[in-house]
């Protein structure tokens, strides 16, 4: 396995930070407990850390010297007694080669190795900076942590080749799954078994946990955007929304499909269906250098009120339809955002943007111009939610181009939404979600989960 | 669903707290979001309050007026926003319904509710401690939270017919997915893919989440006796420890299965296995009421010292032997813990016990009379730990006892535990563990293993 490129990141890091001396140290997260319980939260790495570390263990911290360019790690201590229990730990010479670092310390050497390089200045983040504080004893300069956080954020928002690869790799696991799933669940199965194979299978093949609280919506519960009750059964005749992705070497996917309980769409369902990938297609073919995350938006809304006009949910002029906003009440959610390391990654609203203040806008997760090496989600989704279609009734310049009575006829297919993964490149963009999402290729398998007696998803 | 007996719960906290009027008030868990990130931690409730409501769901309390005996339930408020991504929440009467309380108010209503019953004092826990005292804003009067936390513990000690169904199922659910990985892995597999298929199958069959992070330890990794990596592959001519269970109904089970890689225990893991089996044997016919938690301790100790004295790996007198806490090096943790709501389940040290010091003892994680109604964990193991067999040998006492070229010989079979989950009874025990644990019984699950082709674990 190729070594995670925690040394580069810190050079990113120190570039953005603009700083040509002093020193960066920040903490990695530790073990967490339930309340008045010895039961461990199952721990994952604070994201920062990991991506300045690539340590995916408690306990540990790291340094980077800026004008000397050299990364320190500092590693957790073991007793004797602990290793009885969680085995013996590699020795500093073994750490430094497996995570790229210059030098190795244990954590109890912080303050005085730190101290040694004499720095002119200590750079820390917000949920480091009182250990940090108190380990310099007043004797360290310590900036604002929020510039270093600025600084991390903004070099995560561009991925290197390795993290490609790591989020190429999440996303052929996860895609394997959910296709796993459209090959075999049948009507009746439990919404929480679906969610099980899809977790079973990506832990199975090396996936470090769920991204997200995964998703199963069957019907009407489609149309609650972040269902993870997954409290019902798959009925024949709906269709399914499967919202679920596994992180892999640190890194998140975010996956949806949706498809037919049945081995076919019924005609609504692939009415919408064809217009949700219809939304997709148009801001895959836009996305690259250049172009703004908000204009994607637009673009989705434009396609939207296009197809959902010309089956007859939505009527009157295309400008007053995207004036007053009218795809927002049928796509209450922003386009897509930005991943990596989180699944809702850093770097979404630069420093001094605002969010815009509108249906469906209002929750876009990232505005800003496009660039190479940027990772997006892009997830049209178009739902039939009683609440929001109730405020859309209530205002009329809205009102005016919706045909309720159409709207009614299609209620009963609660939601679609189809999420692909993507990374822009120079020339536009990378899709590295690889399950179908073709009509013709998912009803070629959901007619796979039916032609079988064998299969069970359990 | 029956209803989970909360208000029963509340007033057996009520009896042990000794008080015949003021009000219990406590809080449930809030939803954790990771450092830096809005990724949520899947939300598991606080045990004290989920033995105390019912409730698995962030941003609730629950109440107890001691005198009237009125259980009374807050919930959470959601918008109107918030309830397009989570959905529309049930009404206060049908939240007293399901929950089984005698009234329901939203949570911003505590402070009227709480002191229009007047009372006399107002209990809560530590962690709902500073809450509790703010919203009384002086005027209630407040004992120490210390009171209502043992009571709440040794209330949870005892558990009632409906937990023991709970725990019953979750023991089936996870009895199920061992038995379905002894009848499926082969040498070759990933540890981690026997993990996936164990939290898949469980999750699927209605599993919340695992009550602690599976030990999946091929061969020597079993000598690490909280081995989590799960980073090796299974390897012929091994055995290999699964400790793995499921929380269903938000109560845990804790079991694990040692078995051989291959179709068949080698002769070293098959004399081990043997005695490790004869020791849990010992100790579940000894387990009734009125015994003591740490005489099975001894007990497994005893019947382990003969098995290893019949094999030559111990020499000497077993008074000797014993005197000297030999085996406690072979077995360098604990017979077992209480088990309920969470894994290692409270009141196992009732205030003023104190632990043992000696090997092995040093970690029994109770110290008190069965009673019925309890339940527990019956765990033997014997180990082959580097670090632990070191300090027997330079250990006169005890090395006099061991011949250690004899250990040599047995060391590749790195560790066999044998785990069930047990109930004690008037008479005895329930065993609420349902897979194989007999020699021939494994080996014929394992020959089903490997006698298809088509059986894969992922």
């Amino acid at each position: 396995m190729s070594i995670y490129p925690a040394k580069q990141h810190l050079a990113a890091t120190a570039a953005q930070l603009g700083a040509d001396a002093g020193v960066i140290l920040v903490f990695g997260g530790s073990t967490l407990v339930h309340p008045d319980s010895d039961t461990e939260y199952e721990f994952h790495q604070d994201s920062n850390f990991f991506y300045l570390s690539g340590v995916n263990e408690p306990g540990f911290a790291a340094a980077y010297d800026v004008a000397s360019r050299t990364a320190i790690l500092f590693a957790r201590h073991v007793s004797a007694d602990e290793a009885v229990w969680i085995g013996e730990q590699p020795s500093l010479r073994e750490l430094c080669a497996t995570y790229g670092f210059d030098a190795a310390h244990p954590v109890a050497e912080i303050s005085a190795v730190i101290s040694g390089l004499r720095p002119a200045a200590v750079y820390t983040l917000p949920e480091s900076a009182e250990r940090v504080a108190a380990l310099g004893s007043g004797s360290w300069v310590l900036p604002e942590a929020a510039l270093l956080r600025a600084a991390v954020h903004e070099a995560r928002v561009f991925k290197d080749d390795a993290e490609i690869a790591i989020m190429r790799r999440a996303n052929q696991i996860s895609s394997a799954a959910h296709e796993a799933l459209m090959r075999s669940a049948r009507a009746g199965d439990a919404e929480a078994a679906l969610r099980g194979r899809f977790v079973g299978l990506t832990l199975a093949r090396g996936a470090q946990y769920e991204a997200y609280g995964s998703i199963v919506a069957g019907g009407r519960s489609a149309a609650v955007l972040h269902y993870t009750r997954n409290g019902g059964a798959l009925a024949d005749g709906d269709v399914v929304l499967v919202d679920a992705g596994a992180t892999c070497g640190g890194y998140a996917s975010d996956i949806t499909r949706t498809w037919p309980v049945g081995a076919r769409f019924g005609a609504e369902a692939r009415a919408i269906y064809g217009v949700v990938l219809d939304m997709q297609r148009a801001v895959l073919a836009a996305c690259a250098p250049g172009r703004l995350w908000e204009d994607m938006h637009a673009l989705a809304c434009a396609e939207a009120a296009r197809g959902l006009l010309r089956l007859g949910l939505l009527r009157g002029a295309a400008d007053s339809i995207a004036a007053n906003h009218v795809v927002g009440f049928f796509m209450p959610h922003g386009i897509g955002h930005l991943i990596g390391i989180d699944t809702h990654d850093v770097g979404g609203y630069p420093p001094g943007t605002p969010r815009i203040d509108a249906p469906g806008l209002r929750y876009l997760r990232a505005r800003r111009e496009m660039r190479a090496r940027m990772a997006f989600t892009v997830e049209p989704g178009l739902y039939f939610v009683d609440a929001v279609l109730a405020q859309a009734r209530a205002t009329p310049a809205v009102a005016q181009h919706i045909d309720f009575d159409v709207v009614a006829r299609y209620r009963g297919v609660g939601g679609v939404r189809i999420e692909d993964n993507i990374v822009i490149t120079e020339s536009g963009h990378e899709n590295l979600t690889t399950c179908p999402k073709e009509i013709e290729a998912i009803e070629a398998l959901r007619a796979e989960a039916y032609a079988s007696e064998a299969t069970t998803v359990a």
